[in-house]
């Protein structure tokens, strides 16, 4: 993979209930939030009372084709993809993950992280339970099956009490749909309809492209079960303050989709617009880092008057694997996904748009190639403010200490990256951009967290709680 | 699959520990014992304190490349091949098992069954359990991680105390090697050493091939310890009455293999012999059904003083699949693996050989084709008694109903077959040509089980002990 | 695949001469070079004396790992990539072909396409000469072994000379790298140094990828001999009128490559700027069809002052196959790759850009979203002319019967596709955009060939010009 | 690959004409000959007038699927099986070849050894022939389609009297299936019929795998032409002694095959009574190398009244890849496909026996192998005569100075492999035992050849015959 450096989305989820082609519909869903992750892709199904699974690394063209397809017969499914990284990446935490328990087979795919889900794992050990893979969704499938709730619904209720984090979840079982997301609302889901049936997605585009009709979001703290006839929505979570995740916005949800009440390239375009009220500029022309910058940048470009070209070219051709010459040359990993247009920054003054920098490295090197090309000067604008704090609701950080902006001032970044200035969007005008009423989650920007993360994560190994003590909270 | 007629070993087992090259002395080990096992192949390694694992659908000889065994580092390893069937056949339910749990990682092999595997199960998923594929070596990993007892040992013991039935194991963990076998004894495991280290095999060839010395078979009921340095022995089950699979000496094991201490070529010749004194008959040629046939059909020509030929030709080429033509030839699945030679066959009156009579299908067929090659007289000689009941302690054995001798009579049977004479070895004489001291289960033949199957088949339902009574014998 | 209705260039060449990395650097070449060519990649190296080869269906990126790349050793080598097509896509026809004569081996990459192949071939072929491939280039070899000229390059000329219409070609051998472009030079071909060697590639942006300096274009009737010390230019063919194919400018060449004189995006720019001029209309938003259709869009928003938007989202993830669902959801092939923004367009005035109609096809489905997205007025506007007349020089054109523009009127058209207005660029503006001065080959807007292709095509099976009095030509 | 010192059959072939299911029948019939070549396997069909083909590295089984025999239709049909050689194994020599001409499409597929192939080659070559790939059999194409001839039987024949050496070749046209078999006869085929239609083999297990009739052997120096309704025979070439491989009973084909108008495994067991006649010894067992000396170990016991035994196990599954463990194990390449019976060797005055020995490095392994599993005296039997001479007629032969009988003599060639007696059957007693009358070549053993080989090998760069004057030997 050419290393590049952004944030990345953990994963994206689908589900549909009791339409004819669902192994289909849910291929189809997957492929459009493709974007969300490429390390693996997979999809169960509900055939009869028996749920059956495929799952494989790589991207849904290539995990399924019609042979696959057709060994995933049943009205139901669910589906998942997942980011990819260097290391970690096994077959063992592709998702769905498929158990069976006392309570029948159940199939869950997850979008989000668990914040404590490293103390319940532990909780659940010394109780005897074993874990087949390195995935905090796993003790979702412990809870629920350890729950003395007699219902499915109450087991998965009670699961999801004792969890806490970011978690948009489908969870297909031989009864009916379990759908949830989390009280703070981190992650989108939204709930669409075609053909008479129900279909959760993470985001929109998954419903456009099956012509699906957008009926809304799953709310935060909401849990839906859904068959065949019908969609029951409740409530059974404390009720928290919103924490929808601002990045969102900012760079992982399609252009297309409408995520959290607002189309996404409505937002970046706001942002590209208040950051040329910021961060004005003389300048020749408005070239954006394709494509995370476009959308702002064509509002920086509308708003300053500046002209918008597209002076880098991206090769959209860039495999998964790539071998790189012997003698490596320089900004090679960029080089191969961005060729920068001669033509039109030779001898120009250049606003290079992005919409985040995380360690810098690739902003650097973007800069020197553009450089190379002859810009006279490169001011950089970033669509959003400086990334300070790392996320624990299901964003792939890297540690604080690589977060260029957590130990260098924005002058001091600057030199690093190379350009001759530097200007980010202020949270405000992030905010403003997306249209906030302090629903947000932007603690990537401010290091302050929506849930006591810090206790999680420094005191749990002090946490002396039982876990049957967690077990029956209602009790 | 070209369809056999065969009752099928369910697996074979094999580990080393402490050797520099560990995972290629598994994959060598796996190697030797593939004729156990062709569904899916693996090995496990321990680096450190961390477990590695690649497993697959396949041969080990497809399974393991070069580059897979360089991503298995480690000093010790277990490994494992599986039997192959149409249906069930499934990647999840592949081995070495490898868990995690609060006492570490922990990897599993297993050749057996156990007989109280769905009933200690359903025990677990009641109290929370999640189950992840449907063997039944699972529950031994789930027992072993909800014991109480302090040390790992301690636990393996009291899980195994738990479980009935067939079990020859290796669990790697991150301290030491642990195998087991059933105080029965049902299926073999030998211990070997080589380089100064110890491994284990599920049959000597295994050892053979690494140029390993043979040390002595693990014992029926003895749990062994084993690290770098040494090997500690125990014996905490209750004590047994030895039941070594007959079966590997007719048909399983390797005839190079020593088994339950005896050289399988050996008893099978034996077995050729009492079958010549036991139905003579006046003919032309011993003809064996290959490869199975061969050692019995030696020690009955040599008895006789008929002379033995090779009539059958084996295609040693046969893959694992195969497309038939449209209008499928008759007796097609046997004729792609046998080829009569008519010169030897015809106008002859022909003796011919196998190990047993399952179905009695592929038998029909054989004997078709070598009537076909115009043999005058066709007398079917069969080295084990009819096979009247299925197998409960590890072999893949058609329902009850399908085993030809448990519904037709000899006479009956022939007649199917279409054979001009049928004579099957009498169990005495099986047990006598295995040398056979009251140690044998010959429960196929006899219907008569060593273990109270029964009960455990037909009552578990009714079966109320609660699982924690299990999970304490000892308190 | 998706179907997708634009002319496709059917393949891009690259060449190293003397490089210690020099399959690495042609598997980078031909990564740049991938959208002119995605059915098949191969590279040739020269290894002593001696050509290796390795070739296959697929993308550079899935044709070669770094275990292929080695099995190329050598210091020349040439690469191929070649377009994608349904049904004729086979691994025979992929390049390079490398072949044995009493020359010597030789390999051979081209772009293009040769008008008097087929008769070359019949001629050939009554004098015994066997084909392999149904690929044209396939008798330039033939013409090559059968020269009785002396020297290999004499050799060469004499093949160019009897072979008519588009040739970019790079021809490795043991002694030199050969690289013609024809008369014409229809398509690109250029020079580039790196490191102190000569590369040839089909477009510069290859050029870019390994920091190589870019020379010069190779001209139009040139033959170059390239060795690791020098490059040998001669100008053997009899002259013609250049006929540089304006399509490169129009949609094949990547916006960043310098091609013929020009880079690409200014050209497309130019385009734009003209197309508002010519085709202006009041509307509130400019959206452009990604990716083809960016580059004019911005020079339309520009010089009309109407606000770009991207109001159609791309899908990066599009794989090369696809699996519709069962009752197919209508414009599936589209919405897969595009997705629109409700809120850019709803209520809106579009005027929509893409680069060229063909069949009319998929303008009409996108028209369709569109409208569905809730646009008010659609205003198609089109980059080029018109499409009347097949290609001959090396582009997959559709019969004539298929393009809409040879038998429909700009309204009819109009009609078709559904929208309100629909424009096209004049000839005579898209040749003054591209800084014409009568170079260029525009003949699929013209129907008037530089060569006399109706001669070709329609006569030639009364052509009775023996093959020897065509290989002796100079005689 | 295992290594194992035998000499190598190149190839075995398959035709059929007018059956509706061409290509699986083709496919069994490979499956049958997959012991004459494990390294590539092809079909062509003729679908109307157009030939297709898929041919690829591997296994019939592996080489083909049913997706891959439905892109096979038509209702004749040829195959090929080329046997596996460590370098140059390439998929451009796989065959059947398909290229296509003035004459049509035509495929080849050819058993044999051209021994003025690369002489023809050369003067093809000066006059403009290109060649696709090194294989010997491409002239027979060339020639084919530079005939002047009006027929194309007619031109086939013309080129099949350029050809010297080994050819059973069958060649599909869009008109008739053509067949050839040498002057000498030196490689078998055979014509047999099934459902009214005719096939063609190389040998008669691949009939009796579709249940066809054998109908008779294709002469030695005939040709038939065969269509639907009909087969045409004509004897077109100057007649030879016949020269047929003795090696086809040595070794090669099967034991059930009737080859030369007897059966193989007859052949077999008489060179084992003859070798037990010739070479006696005082001994406990019979011990056969399997599985090529099974049949004259069978022999062997029989004459010598001492028991037969298999005291070396054969492992079936050794897979195409091997890998070895690091500090190599002594004799692997042998051990991991044979292991010895201790019980059976231990103590024992073993006599040996094996087909063959040509380089004596995998006899000095057995030998050491039995000797360690406590054999008291080894005596090797070799049921042919010592190997003195390569094969210039299809088989692989290592050089001359490799062969250990051309540079040792029997009692250093016994030291060497380290048995304590050995013993070669004379060549007298081997062709009294394929019941010989002076039809058979066996060069191998005599260094005399049957067609003027030293003049061919020695003298061809001396030889200044033109082409032109071969082509037209009739004029």
């Amino acid at each position: 993979m050419v290393p590049w450096d952004k944030l990345r989305e953990e994963c994206g989820v689908f589900a549909i209930v009791s339409h004819p082609d669902a192994a289909r519909m849910t291929y189809l869903g997957l492929y459009a939030l493709q974007h969300r992750g490429q390390e693996s892709a997979g999809i169960a199904t509900l055939d009869g009372r028996k749920l059956r699974l495929h799952k494989d690394m790589g991207h849904v063209a290539d995990v399924f084709d019609e042979e696959r397809l057709e060994k995933l017969p049943g009205s139901s499914a669910i589906g998942h993809v997942r980011y990819s990284t260097a290391g970690s990446s096994e077959l063992t935490n592709a998702q769905p993950i498929v158990i069976d328990s006392w309570r029948g087979p159940v199939a869950l795919a997850h979008n989000g992280n668990l914040i404590n889900a490293s103390q319940i794992r532990r909780e659940l050990e010394r109780d005897g339970a074993i874990f087949h893979s390195t995935s905090d969704s796993e003790v979702i499938l412990h809870l629920l099956s350890r729950s003395k709730r007699r219902t499915l619904v109450d087991a998965f209720i009670e699961a999801l009490r004792i969890v806490r984090g970011a978690f948009s979840l489908v969870v297909l079982t031989a009864d009916y749909l379990m759908v949830a997301r989390d009280a703070h609302g981190f992650r989108p889901l939204c709930l669409g309809r075609v053909d008479g049936r129900y279909v959760i997605a993470s985001e929109t585009c998954a419903l456009d492209l099956l012509d699906a009709e957008y009926v809304r979001e799953v709310d935060p703290g909401e849990v839906l079960i859904i068959d065949e006839d019908m969609v029951e929505s409740r409530f059974p979570l404390p009720k928290e303050k919103p924490a929808y995740c601002i990045f969102e916005h900012v760079y992982f949800s399609r252009p297309d989709s409408f995520v959290f009440g607002r189309t996404v390239d409505t937002s970046r375009h706001h942002m590209g617009i208040r950051l040329a009220r910021e961060h004005p500029v003389e300048a020749d022309v408005v070239v954006p880092v394709p494509d995370s910058g476009v959308s702002a940048a064509i509002g920086y470009a509308r708003e300053s008057g500046i002209p918008l070209e597209f002076g880098l070219i991206r090769n959209h051709y860039v495999g998964r694997t790539f071998i790189e010459p012997r003698q490596s040359i320089r900004n090679f990993g960029v080089k191969v996904k961005l060729n920068p247009v001669r033509e039109i920054l030779a001898g120009k003054r250049v606003i290079l748009v992005d919409d985040s920098i995380v360690r810098g490295t690739t902003s650097k090197k973007i800069v020197h190639i553009i450089r190379g090309a002859g810009a006279k000067e490169i001011h950089l604008r970033i669509s959003s403010p400086p990334i300070v704090g790392p996320c624990y609701y299901g964003i792939d950080t890297p540690t604080k200490r690589e977060l260029i902006a957590s130990s260098k001032t924005v002058e001091e970044t600057r030199r690093f990256i190379g350009a001759d200035s530097l200007g980010y969007l202020s949270l405000e005008a992030l905010l403003e951009s997306v249209g906030d009423t302090g629903c947000y989650c932007s603690a990537c920007f401010t290091d302050r967290y929506p849930t006591d993360v810090a206790h999680e994560e420094m005191q749990k190994e002090l946490f002396g709680k039982r876990l049957e003590d967690i077990l029956a909270p209602s009790s």
